[in-house]
């Protein structure tokens, strides 16, 4: 299966959410497969697409801005976010955008 | 240095690149430096992101739509975006963003 996601015809709203890690795990792996299956059952969820070389990039992608605000405001996720600033990451940057058109290629 | 592109304050733009390579090298490796350098050379470019991992997600920031435009249009890069169809990519996805807000944090 494409591990890119499969996501509508635009408009519809990506978050970009880069980061660095700390050493060491400190179970984030474990969270982080956590938030990848509770995301994918929120309202307006459109699909996920994630890589770390150096560097980790998730993009998230969602029907709504209001989406977006609910899943930053879901509990657990908020636990997660927490977390993620005491120990998990160095530093991260989110991006909240509007996705105003796309097109692909697939052989 | 961070690997976390330094953007200025939104709006601005990005362009998320999802790709997933056939098997070999086939010069990718080298070309793709090449478009990192080049890139970081056009009008309105803003900053890089990108790791491989299964998939792979280019992310890269400009400062408006016609810059993005004058980047697709670059000739040296329409020679990669001819080559990735043909060799390099089994399948990808451009989407085209507005970034409307962002915040981060750093240790």
């Amino acid at each position: 299966m494409s591990r890119i996601a499969k996501t509508p015809a635009p408009p519809y709203y990506a978050v970009i959410f880069t980061s660095e890690r700390t050493d060491g795990d400190q179970r984030y792996a474990e969270m982080a497969e956590e938030m990848v299956q509770l995301a994918a059952t929120q309202p307006g969820f459109l699909g996920m697409e994630s890589a770390r070389e150096g560097v980790g990039i998730t993009v998230s992608y969602w029907d709504s801005p209001e989406a977006i605000r609910q899943w930053k405001r879901n509990e657990r996720h908020l636990v997660a976010q927490r977390q993620g600033i005491e120990e998990w990451y160095q530093s991260y940057k989110t991006r909240v955008c509007k996705v105003e058109r796309d097109y692909g290629f697939e052989k």
